[in-house]
């Protein structure tokens, strides 16, 4: 699975800087390799999966999408007018290695890079293109996806479960439903999943931004307590986190819908959730 | 053609705005609203109507893309890492009214936003949407498109023709190809028309860049001269620009491909080429 992955994410930058300006690919090559823990399409690939997985170049095609997304949303919010990081994956984040100009433009070609990839693999299965696009549309754009999660922080009183749910949940749903629509199945069952596992994984970074160091996180940590942000640990205690954190896992394997590889893809949530808990608390998790 | 427009941009903008951070929402209306000349949606759906029209819904979505990704390729270009403008059609730009961070997502949202239009419009031809998309993403993207245009002034010395086919004409190209693929008509014979009008659009903004006023120009004005950057009215002259937006008018109108709707286009490229040239020398371009 990791290898369709990494393969889909380097094709697709491999067409995207063929003759472009030089900076500007070794920038997408800096936001997109090497990866994180690549969870979202992993998320998109077990779901096309489970559900029988007949096309896998569009499956391919959209894990490679919701990665891009991913990263691109990485790489803008690390700009100096958001987070101003410094570090992204234990790196020198886009912004401060090629400077702001080339991070916005990186950012804006993912991005479109996504769409391109699945509509080139979407012609051979023209209609299953259409809601494949508007589900993962949907999960970055606004009002209810990543971009609408980032602008609640420029507002006085954000709705807190909105702006998780806009910011970290809605790509998690996003994977999970896009992975059915890319298999030929109907998404619905699949947002339940997609969304306690979006909230569990929202939860397993606020513990690693109050427990783990910048080494393990690969960026700065705490910056919740820092900065005074909502976090499960503030409200819940590290202890209380834990338990929200298991009791979501559990949900989110109970909502896994009944399918042919339901049982293979309820251990891979487990895995996926225990790699999230950082190392020191990983005992106590268990 | 201007109500088809600016209605399907209206909707779009709705449908992104209902539960969106309210400055979010605000800042794509004014991003989007009052319009510029909407050049290329124009020239999108007049080639439609030229190739016969019988998809108005899907033209109509891919007309909007098209100014949504215009649009947020100029918000982008505003913000202080690139051209830091105070004024874009005479008013504050995006950043500076709303500050950047909500300048970059305001971008971000309209990327997006232009895939999903197209996406929800392509569900009723869906053998025409993987196409429609592949080419709108080619505009705007990298290697050949917007994106890239911009960030070859990231690099010491560029190719200047790819550099400004990149920045302007790629987005003319699409938008001709694209309503004629929105018509299900073959978009490969309306390439040369696309180019011709795209260095056409780029002399006549170095025209007005000269010769025009910031309330004419709704920008800052004389921004080549003083940013020692390459222009038409720099190497040509005034007058040899002028000619030379005449040559490239009529050779645009001489590539219009035979169609039902050929004579009306013709006229329509003229008029819209007469309206670029700044007001104080269209005596002299006529």
């Amino acid at each position: 699975m990791k290898t369709r992955i990494e393969n889909a994410l380097a094709s697709a930058l491999a067409t995207a800087e063929r003759e472009a300006p030089p900076k500007l690919a070794a920038a997408l090559q800096d936001a997109v390799f090497p990866g994180g823990a690549r969870v979202r399409p992993r998320l998109c690939l077990a779901v096309s999966e489970a559900c029988g997985g007949d096309a896998p170049r569009l499956a391919d095609a959209a894990a490679c999408a919701l990665e891009l997304l991913h990263c691109a949303s990485l790489v803008h919010d690390d700009l100096p007018c958001f987070d101003d990081a410094a570090l992204r994956r234990g790196r020198p984040s886009v912004h401060r290695a090629y400077g702001e100009s080339l991070a916005v433009l990186a950012g804006d070609a993912m991005i479109i890079m996504a769409f391109d990839v699945i509509a080139h693999a979407g012609a051979e299965r023209p209609r299953r293109l259409a809601p494949l696009l508007t589900t993962v549309s949907r999960a970055v754009g606004t009002p209810h996806g990543i971009v609408a999660g980032q602008a609640w922080e420029s507002e006085a009183n954000p709705p807190l479960e909105r702006y998780h749910r806009a910011k970290t949940g809605s790509l998690f749903v996003g994977a999970a439903m896009a992975g059915a629509i890319a298999a030929g199945a109907d998404p619905a069952p699949w947002r339940a999943m997609g969304e306690r596992l979006g909230e569990a994984y929202q939860v397993a970074d606020d513990l690693l931004d109050a427990h783990a160091g910048p080494e393990e996180a690969g960026k700065p940590t705490g910056q919740d307590a820092a900065l005074v942000r909502p976090s499960a640990v503030g409200t819940l205690g590290t202890e209380g986190a834990l338990t929200k954190l298991r009791e979501l896992v559990g949900q989110a394997t109970a909502a896994v819908p009944d399918c042919p590889g339901a049982g293979d893809l309820r251990g891979l949530v487990v895995a996926m959730a225990e790699h999230l808990v950082p190392a020191g608390l990983r005992q106590s998790a268990a």
